[in-house]
């Protein structure tokens, strides 16, 4: 960790760029129908689920080729122009916006499945494709793709940030499930990296380097993952705390005793509150884990009662067991209602979600002394948070109207960040830095690291036109 | 995959730069001792386990702290001079080689554990260290690092060529085992990468581009890597088969089924025959698999049986099993003697070794018709492979004075690599590009995406003088 800058993260300057007529003009005659300039069309592609405002796009290009992405860009690039990939529009930080003016390239009709590879666990997929929509459709083969980030976001912006979610403390992240890609580039070339093979040593690994790249490097437009057997058996339970420490302490025990939990969410007693007035669930109102265990039938048995075994240690009980799918939605329901109750249960407020991750064994200390903060500050907030993997969020629940609260939610969000790299950690386990962390991503990883970064993307896009302005001021 | 190139992928044209004396004097005011221009010290600098042979840098500096590597590359750089990373010497690839001239940069000195974190399964250790070095230090811990490439390779030069080796089918490569890297840069400065959080969105992923550069981008100084607990129990068996087929069958289905073993090596009949000749092991002279299962009592048990069942239906059988430290190294000792015993059957013969890694579905279909291929070639060679991963390789065993035993050896691994490449597998699993895949590494990813590698080298070292004429011409 390097020293703290003295001041606030807040939005960096917009400096919109300007968007030549002929531009238009150009993506019009190329894309007819599938270039829009409507005003509703454009407000909807300037904006994602930050609480930032700046104005929409001046254009949205509906790519439904490789081939369209790569005109799309090459004209963009004859005249200068800010191109930003648009998936789901599920991003958290400001990715989607237009900072530095452009057109919004949408790659949401680009959703097909283009190979299964079955004995190789393998599917390869175009970027639109949503998590759920591929889940549908390799139901089938017996498979499943697990990275599940709680929306249903698309498959290529995923890829771009380098996605997690519930289940990545046993399979992994978006890193570790990406295989190969086709990248446009700047200048609207088509390129490969990566293939289906499981390890390679062949060159720099630019599969790696796209992936979390927040589309400043190039447009994806297919990529080849991981899947996984769906598990023999699945069981599913949620147990109750007598306070968050003891829920923490019990999933840090679980992970350094190397049980193969395929999920461990927490979620804390406000929360749970608003949960249970959004979706009468009934559930205790106590600090609760919600967890998930796959595998043969005898490991399940096996891991549930390692865990049943540490969580009574700590006060927890009033395990409810679920193993029928239907019994695991109904308990899944709080975990993925959480954001929407926390913004409902505020009417007019703004969610500022935080995002860091930490070493397993300093889980604790991040988040407890977290807690009493922001107690103390008296905002309203939601915690959840993927804790086998170390990384949690805290919704600060403000009334955009009034700037004291945004000031004392980002000071609370500063104090965080700083104590999460105090302890090793990252400032973003899964969000991606885009507009918000700019100044975190300098703090954690040091400002000869992120010229690094920006030196690789003024190699790479000479004219800064691939989502400009996200990651590092350029 | 590319259209494949046309001729055949030789070593390229050594270009050697001048090295000033004045470079060579200020390393020695700054060195000391430290600094070797001896014959006999450049020429253990100036090769690595390839066959090919060029100059030997003009010097070698003993770095003893990152401070040393820092000022060692300022120097270089000032000079214009390459600077050619050095960890233990064991490359396949002529990762050593001075084709530009240069400097040897020798990290063996710095070969410290700085900090061990069992509690998140986490060691930081500089890049001398060797894997048995490590593995020796850690072992009150009760923890493990599994990459086992074969050779006792230092985990600097096992980070730079993103290496693996048995044991990769279940624990992965160094591209999912490093954490976080310290990094001097083409200009001298100290830049960090990652940290001991378990998964991050923060910014472009510096680590894995890295991982496998081959000493192109930076010099690694630290490296911090993931561990593993002792499994609770460990078996080994080794399988005669009455086909290289029929091993290969039964570890298609085994990876299919989705088994968790630990190891699963192939070693053909000549290879056998080789071993038996120079370790007297006495083993059966018939295709084999050594297999490796950890877990608890009960799943190595279940792992055992559901492989012993496959294994039998493709006439595998006479199993033999061992448990006991001792009687797994016996077993072992066949794979680890393997390259030794190869070399020793053909007196003053070089071995040309191939890396291909296919999806494990392909891995029949690459394999077989290239054995076909190599027995009517008449070359002597031997054959091992990692083939739960897909991994194998050709070991040719040429007689140096003869340009038509290379010749012919490498129109074979040509003949390999693009049917490992039609069968959507890489030229390299594990031992990287270096001199002699350049080549390949085009035909695999195309002309653009190595543009693209070359776009990052010149911009993060615009002098080019880390280990340069590596991964591809430049």
């Amino acid at each position: 960790m390097n020293a703290p800058t003295a001041t606030l993260h807040l939005l960096p300057e917009v400096n919109q760029r300007e968007v030549p007529a002929a531009l238009i003009e150009a993506l019009k005659a190329r894309f007819g129908d599938q270039c829009s300039t409507a005003q509703a069309v454009r407000e909807q592609h300037g904006r994602d689920e930050s609480s930032f405002e700046v104005p929409p796009p001046a254009a949205v290009v509906f790519a439904e080729s490789t081939t369209d992405v790569a005109d799309a860009v090459r004209l963009a690039s004859q005249y200068d122009t800010p191109v930003i990939p648009f998936g789901a529009g599920s991003s958290l930080e400001g990715h989607l916006l237009a900072v530095q003016g452009g057109i919004s390239l949408d790659v949401s009709r680009m959703n097909q499945v283009l190979s299964i590879n079955a004995d190789d666990l393998t599917v390869t997929v175009q970027p639109g494709i949503t998590r759920k929509q591929l889940n549908e459709e390799i139901k089938a083969t017996g498979l499943f793709f697990p990275i599940d980030p709680g929306a249903d976001a698309s498959i290529g912006g995923m890829t771009a940030t380098r996605a997690s979610g519930t289940n990545a403390v046993r399979y992994g992240t978006m890193r570790e499930n990406v295989l190969a890609l086709e990248v446009v580039t700047a200048s609207g070339d088509v390129i490969r990296t990566g293939t289906r093979a499981k390890k390679s040593s062949a060159g720099y690994d630019l599969t790696r380097l796209m992936v979390g790249s927040e589309g400043t490097l190039g447009v994806i437009t297919e990529i080849t993952v991981r899947l996984y057997p769906l598990p023999e058996a699945v069981s599913a339970a949620i147990c109750s705390f007598p306070s968050i420490e003891a829920a923490v302490r019990t999933t840090i025990q679980t992970i350094q005793l190397g049980v193969p939990i395929a999920r461990v969410e927490l979620i804390d007693h406000n929360t749970v509150r608003m949960v249970n007035a959004y979706a009468k669930l009934g559930l205790r109102e106590e600090p609760l884990l919600l967890m998930e265990f796959h595998g043969s039938p005898t490991s399940v048995k096996e891991q549930a009662e390692t865990v049943q075994e540490i969580a009574s240690e700590f006060g927890g009980n009033a395990f409810e067991w679920a193993s029928t799918p239907e019994e695991r939605t109904r308990l899944w329901t709080a975990r993925h209602n959480a954001y929407f109750a926390a913004v409902q249960s505020r009417p007019g407020c703004k969610a500022i979600s935080t995002d860091t991750c930490v070493p397993i064994s300093r889980l604790a200390d991040c988040l407890l002394d977290s807690v009493a903060e922001t107690d103390a500050s008296g905002i309203p907030y939601f915690l959840v948070g993927h804790v086998g993997d170390g990384n949690f969020h805290f919704g600060y629940l403000i009334n955009p109207e009034d700037p004291k609260e945004r000031e004392t939610a980002e000071a609370l969000n500063q104090k965080l960040v700083m104590r999460a790299l105090k302890l090793e950690g990252t400032c973003t386990g899964e969000h991606g830095v885009g507009l918000h962390k700019m100044g975190f991503l300098v703090d954690e990883t040091g400002a000869g690291a992120v010229d690094m970064m920006r030196t690789i993307k003024r190699a790479l896009d000479p004219k800064n036109i691939l989502n400009p302005g996200k990651i590092f001021a350029l």
